[in-house]
C-alpha cells in the first residue's frame, strides 16, 4: 500500500509531545502522517509511527514563511493525497514583563502562534474547500482566553489565534470543513519543561501534568465528531488543576 | 448477571430525545440505566435499552423536589450500585418579552434549569465524595453563555446551571470527581419540537438539525476523560448553524 | 417644591453602603429618592439625602414578593412621579462548598439576587416603557462572570441577574430603555463587612477597598449617558486588586 | 502659559472622528494635546483645539515604527511635560475571507491594531512607571471578543490589543497606572464611512450611529476615575443597535 491509499494528517508543529503524541494517535488509526517542525529531530517521530504499523513523511519547514507553507501544503497533496486532518500546534510561550517585551519577542511570538496559524489554516483551507471535506484543529491555552502579568506577547498571540479559528469556524463549517480549538489550560509532561522550569513542575505534581497522549485524544475525537454535533471549542485540563 | 454487577449510569431529565440517547450510548457500553423523568412515558426507553442486551430502571421522579432527588440518589446506591455518571438534562426553554414573563414562569424555569440541577449536584456528590470517583454531566445551551430578547426566564436558569456546574468543577476536580457542562447550540432533532416549531423546524433544514444520538457520543467520551485530561465546557452545532 | 417636581430615582437595596452612597449622588443632582430595603434603618440615610438638599421617601419593602414589588412601583408613580432611573442593588453573598449549601439558602440567594431583579427590573420596565424612557442600572459581582469553590449559590444567583440584564438591555434598548449592569469585583468599604470579615479586610489594606462614593459615581455616568454611546457593562475594582 | 504648564494628552490615531473628539474633550478641560497620525491633515484639529482655548501639537508619526514611537514618546515628555493621558485609538478595519485574505493584509491589519498598541503601551508605560500615575486607554471594538466570518485579520487584531490591554492592566494597576479597553460596538459617524459604505450607514440610520463627541465623553470619564474604583472595560454601542 502507499501513502496515497491511506488518508493524510499533517501535523504543523510536531516537535514538542503533544505534537508527537498527536501524530501517533492518527497513526494507530491508519493515517499516514505528514510532521512538520521548523529544525530538530523528526526522525524519532518517524520511527514510532513506523512502529505502529503506518507512515511518516518528516519535513522541516518554517510554518511563519508564506513561501514555505504553500510549498509544503501543494507536495503533502500531491505526493500523498488530499489533507483529511490538519492540526496547528507551534506555540511559543514567554512571559516578560511589559516595559521588558522587546519589539521582536512580541513581533515573534505573534509570528508563531497567529501568523503561522493564519498560513497553515488559509492554504489547507484552499484545498479542503474544493472537497467540502476536512478537519482543521488549533491548539489554544489559557492565555486564548486571558491576558495577565508577562503575557502581554503570548496571550495576544493566543488571542488572536483564537480568532482566527473562531472566524474560519463561522465561514467554513457551513461549507463542510470542521474547525476546533483546544484549549490547553495545563503544563504538558515533557522533558524540556522538567528541565527548564523545575520548580514550577515540581509544583504541580504528578497529577498537574497533562499527559500528551490522553490528551492527543481529544484531537482524535475532534477529528471523527460527525458533522450534526461539531465541537468549536472546548478546555482540558488536569483534574488536580486550580483554575 | 444482577444489576449490581454493572456500572451505573444516572440519567435526569431522560424524557427528551437527548436524555434517550445519552441512556442509549451507555447502555450499549454495559451500564445499567436507571433513567427518569417527573411523569411520562419511559416504557419505550426501557425496551430500547433492554434491546441493547442492558438493563434499566424507570422511575418517575421531580428533580425540583429535594425529598425526592434524596430518595432517589439513596435508592439508586443502595439497590443498583454506585452511581459512576450522573446527567443532568432536565431543560426548560421558554421565551417570552420581559413584561409578558409571569413570575410564576420565571420561577418554574428555575426551578427545572437550576433547582433541579443543584439538588441532583449536590445529592450525587455526596456519593462520589465517598469514593473520590464519578462523572456529573451538565446540559446547558447557547442561553447559558448569552441573553437575548424574549430569553430573562431561560437564559436565567440556564446560566445559573452554568455557574453551578463551574462552581462544582473547580470544588470537585481535585477531589477525583469530573464535573463538564455540554453547551448545545441548535435545535435537537425531536418529533414534538417538529410539531410544535414547524417554522424554526423547517428554516433549519435537515442539515440544522442535531442528531440526538451524535451528540449522545459527547457525554460518553467526556464520561472516558482520563483524569490527566478533563475538560470543563465544550460546545456542539449542527455544521451549518449560523452562529 | 413638592417632590412632584423632581425626577425621581428609586434605588432598591438602600441598606448597604453601596446603595446608600447611589442614593446621596443622586440626590445632589436634585432627584428625590425613593430608598428601599427590607428592614432595618433608613432614617440617617434619609437625613444625609435631606442635608444634601433634597428629599426622600424611606420604605421597607421585600423586592422578593411580587406583590409588595407592584405595589411599590405603583405607588412610587402614583405619588412622587415617573422613575427617571431605578437601581436593583441586592446581594447575598454567601459561601459554602456543595455539599454544605442547603436547599433552603441556594433557594434565598436566588430570590434575593435574581427574581428580586426580575420583580423590579419587569414592573419598572413596564412603566418605563410607557414613556420610552428611564434607566435600570444592576450591581454585579466577580461572581457574576465566573463560578469557584462556595460560589454555587451565589454565582448562580448573580449569573441569572446578569443574563435578566443582559436580555432586558436587548429588548429595551430599541425603545429608549437603557439597562446596564456593573460588575463590582472587589470588596465595599462598610463597618459591617470590617467588622465580620476582619481577615479579609485586613488583607486588603487601605488601597484594596472600593469607596462607595467612588463607585456611585459610575451609576450617575451610567444614567447620564447619551443614547448614541450606551454602555451596557463595565467593571470596577481597586487599583491595587489582584484580578 | 507654556504648554508646560497643561497637563498633557497624548492621542495616537487622532486621524478619524472619535480620535478628534476624544482630543476635543480634553482640550476643554485645559489640557495641552499631543495628537499623532501617520499622514494626512491634522491641521483643522489643531484649529479646533485653539478655538477651545486650549493648546496642540500635531504630529506625523507612524506608530507601527519602533523608532518613531521612541522618539514620540521622548519628544513629548520633554517639550511638554509628563503624559497624564495617552490613547491609543489606531484601527484598521477590513474584511475579507479567509481564503482572499492576504499575508500582507493580516500582517498589516496586526502592526496596526496591534504591534503599534504594543509600542505605544510599552514606551508610555515606561514613563508613566517613573510617575506611579496615569492613564492609558486602548480603542477596541466588537471584533475584540468575537471572531466572524470575514473577521479573520480585524479579529485577529482587535483580540491582541485587548489581551495587551488586559495583561498591562493587571501588572500596571497595582502600580498606580489606570489601563483601560473601551469596546465600540457600532458605527461611529463620519463622513468618510458614509461616503465608502452607503448602505450599511444607511441600514443603520440616524439612532444607529455613535456620536463620536458623546462617545469621547466616556474616555474623560476613564480618565478621572479615582482608583478605589478603576474600570477595565465597558461597551458602548446606540441604544437602538441589534446585538
Amino acid at each position: 500500500m502507499t501513502t496515497k491509499d491511506k488518508p493524510v494528517a499533517l501535523i504543523i508543529g510536531a516537535g514538542d509531545h503533544l505534537g508527537s503524541a498527536i501524530a501517533r494517535r492518527f497513526a494507530k488509526e491508519g493515517f499516514h502522517l505528514v510532521v512538520t517542525r521548523r529544525r530538530g529531530d523528526l526522525d524519532l517521530l518517524s520511527s514510532e509511527i513506523q512502529a505502529l504499523g503506518s507512515s511518516a513523511t518528516a519535513i522541516h519547514s518554517d510554518a511563519r514563511d508564506e513561501d514555505q507553507v504553500i510549498e509544503l501544503v501543494e507536495r503533502v497533496e500531491s505526493e500523498h493525497g488530499p489533507i483529511r486532518v490538519a492540526v496547528f500546534n507551534v506555540g511559543g510561550n514567554v512571559r516578560f514583563d511589559i516595559c521588558e517585551t522587546s519589539t521582536r519577542v512580541y513581533r515573534k511570538v505573534w509570528e508563531m502562534c497567529a501568523l503561522a496559524g493564519f498560513l497553515v489554516g488559509r492554504e489547507v483551507a484552499k484545498k479542503m474547500l474544493q472537497r467540502n471535506e476536512g478537519t482543521l484543529l488549533f491548539t489554544g491555552a489559557s492565555a486564548s482566553l486571558r491576558g495577565g502579568r508577562g503575557f502581554a506577547a503570548f496571550a495576544g498571540g493566543k488571542h488572536a489565534l483564537r480568532a482566527l479559528a473562531q472566524s474560519m469556524a463561522r465561514e467554513l463549517g457551513p461549507q463542510g470543513i470542521h474547525v476546533a480549538h483546544v484549549v490547553v489550560d495545563g503544563l504538558i509532561r515533557n522533558e524540556a519543561t522538567a528541565e527548564f522550569l523545575p520548580d514550577l513542575y515540581a509544583s504541580k505534581g504528578e497529577d498537574g501534568i497533562i499527559e500528551p497522549d490522553e490528551l492527543a485524544e481529544i484531537y482524535w475525537q475532534l477529528h471523527n465528531q460527525p458533522r450534526s454535533a461539531w465541537t468549536f471549542e472546548l478546555d482540558a485540563r488536569p483534574f488536580s488543576e486550580n483554575w
